[in-house]
């Protein structure tokens, strides 16, 4: 036996002082009028960049995040040290990490990544939780034609411009990896657009209508999306057959779940009816999410899209066993929103951190990073040609733009399938701050330039 | 570059299974009207034996929890395979776990392991925390001198009974083990036997009182207890002046938390003041729990006493900045249960996988649970002669008998230390398994023989 200190002390160190410098960034961009998740993520590229200059061991370590995890795998299976961190690692980096491993603090390091990147992820299923609760199949099917032209042309413009420019510009890549950058410029991020049109007293115009629709269903179609292109990476083909296979999955997972989820809740709630209303909804919601993310998974699509249609099916409506449910203290949000609020900063400073901003001393990522800029702005601005008719187009545009962190999302999954090197993934970023921090005032001057409302 | 499914779908399917099992354990507790804490104990007891039994990979890991850490850490310092696992984990075991850790799950069963030991100690930081929370500076100035006197002797007797009888029966142990064993004997969980005196209508009684006043000064000598004793334990000395330099740190500890805690959160509080309510409280809630826990553990106290001390100084009048804060919808209870919901049901059942009960087929083990069993018992009831006068003391001391969860995390940190071999852990849990189990009933029993109330 060893004696130690409780292990513990490093984990809270690290994550404590990473949510504090969360807290920092959020606060800053509150008190400039940004979105959290931009302060966040820039005070995370801050103190990757910070580390990665001074050498600081463990920002040099959760810089690598998953990479390092394969390294401990393959040392399971029998590779010596350094042979396993070239493995993992690629020769120029593996001979400092594994000093920095095999130093006094290594296993803490590792451990503390470890956590980091588990907590990061735990975070973005509880977020993508949160986005299905607030999203009805009612407020579907109430989205007028305008929204849903919108939402089909903020699709369809930026998948396939960025498919073809991909495809001409960065012919080296393969085309797994063009078809997730191309999903990754779908995502959108409303809730930037929704606060600056509340802030500005236009959020019940037709245009802010318009806007907050089309997002409702790109919240959808960029999830399905996601499924198909991370389904094909899975599964390694891109042959008609097995898109086509994919697709009917993803359908099949949504309707099986909207069908048989409902029947499996009320069991289930019917099950703990002996517990107290708080614990119960707790469970159950955890329980819930956790098993259609899971499942998700399992039939080859991301764990997120499990915890969004969890969200959609999941109200409080379900626990009326304990009495009326719009009389309940705590609401399942109440309940997983602490989480959420614990853990989704974690994940954008994280992201920020595995921000690479060396890799745009080459002035090709620079290139590709700008092409990316471009190909997010351009297919959005003409995603708002779908609100043509006497409607203001640029504005709907502009409010489609930012990536915020959806595009977040999608860019910490294609890292984790290893089809985004750390030049796409820090340019992908790049464009994530870049249209979440133009959006604002260009969409405030969007609505002061013309003030006909379709 | 290495292409592989979402990372964090094993750790999903096994953290949520552990919860699933701990959710059913819980709900036959409380149909059969036991605490909470024993049904998932129980439940955790049982897959771990069944797993042993059946040679579920998954579970034979689990069972060995931070043993498997080390033999990473040893890895990263360069030893092979084979000789970090029979390093860490004794020649006889290593070679089965070696196999199971090189096969095709290996590194998820790993991650997995070390996520739900991870996710089970922040358990433990957030129940302590809300211990405290619930412990305010003025509820212990009103505690009768009846109660006082029944908490010290509740402290002194089970010790000094556990510290002799371990010298005279188990000399093979060395003095730390021996004071740590002493120590886990003096915890006491009320919460078991306040349930019982409220289930039969005499929790407004002088018996009662005299219960819960002696178990909250229990909460906070059983903590001193633990620093002091843990504090040996690190240091690795047993000189007199060694223990008064930590009784001295414990004490410092306490006396500067509680005079710069408030002006430390009030300068906090004033920092983040244009963030929303429930995020403000949230954030800071953590920050400071996390900060205690961290300088608790830097200066060699357990983790948990940093917790606890954070929740006796914090309370929601600090966030007066956002209105009466008698009337915030959620208060920092709301906030932080939800994470103890679901974070402390995984501890317990963690500690009954790793309960060892092929450990009892040596006899030798067998006596030594029972001379536990006996102690702790034994121990109380003596604590109990602290409310004589005119008093019912059997029941006072039946009372303070459940060490239920408090009993837990002493065994866990013991087994953290390094202090308390598998055999001694499963003894000590047992022990705990025993005393919760027969208070409710012995308790009925004593308060209806005799109806006198002191």
């Amino acid at each position: 036996m060893q004696l130690h200190a409780d292990v513990i002390a490093p984990v809270i160190l690290g994550t404590t002082g990473i949510l504090f410098f969360a807290v920092l960034g959020r606060f800053a961009a509150r008190r400039l009028g940004q979105p959290s998740v931009l302060g966040e993520l820039l005070m995370g590229i801050f103190i990757g960049t910070v580390g990665y200059v001074f050498k600081n061991d463990f920002i040099l370590v959760l810089r690598e995040g998953a990479a390092l995890f394969d390294m401990v795998d393959y040392m399971l299976h029998g590779e010596p040290l350094q042979q396993a961190g070239e493995h993992a690692l690629g020769k120029g980096q593996a001979e400092e990490l594994i000093a920095i491993l095999g130093g006094p603090n290594g296993e803490s390091y590792l451990k503390v990544a470890q956590t980091v990147d588990i907590f990061s992820r735990y975070g973005v299923i509880f977020m993508l939780f949160l986005v299905g609760l607030e999203t009805s199949l009612g407020d579907l099917r109430r989205v007028g034609m305008q929204s849903t032209l919108v939402a089909l042309l903020g699709v369809i413009a930026p998948f396939s411009l960025g498919l073809i420019l991909t495809i001409l510009f960065l012919p080296e890549l393969s085309l797994q990896t063009d078809l997730f950058i191309a999903a990754t410029l779908i995502a959108t991020s409303v809730g930037i657009t929704a606060r600056v049109l509340q802030d500005i007293g236009q959020h019940q115009t037709k245009t802010a209508n318009t806007i907050l629709g089309a997002a409702i269903i790109d919240d959808v179609l960029g999830l399905i999306m996601l499924a198909v292109v991370s389904g094909i990476i899975v599964s390694g083909g891109v042959e008609i057959w097995e898109i086509f296979l994919i697709i009917l999955m993803s359908v099949l997972f949504f309707v099986i779940a909207l069908v048989f989820g409902p029947k499996f809740l009320n069991f289930m709630i019917w099950a703990v009816r002996h517990l107290d209303m708080a614990e119960a909804k707790m469970f159950i919601s955890f329980l819930f999410v956790m098993t259609l993310a899971w499942l998700a998974n399992l039939i080859g699509l991301a764990t997120i899209i499990g915890a969004f249609t969890a969200g959609v099916i999941l109200h409080d409506g379900y626990f009326r066993h304990w009495g009326d449910a719009t009389k309940h203290r705590l609401s399942i949000k109440d309940l997983i929103s602490p989480l959420e609020t614990i853990l989704v900063p974690i994940f954008f400073v994280l992201m920020g951190v595995q921000v690479k901003l060396e890799t745009f001393l080459d002035i090709n990522v620079v290139l590709v990073a700008l092409l990316f800029v471009i190909v997010a702005i351009v297919g959005k601005l003409l995603a708002g040609l779908g609100a043509l008719r006497g409607c203001n187009p640029l504005a709907v545009g502009i409010g489609m733009m930012p990536r915020g962190e959806v595009g977040l999302i999608f860019a910490s999954l294609g890292k984790s399938l290893g089809v985004l090197s750390d030049e796409l993934f820090s340019s992908i970023v790049i464009m994530v701050v870049v249209t979440t921090l133009i959006t604002p005032p260009l969409l405030k001057l969007a609505l002061a330039r013309s003030n006909k409302d379709c």
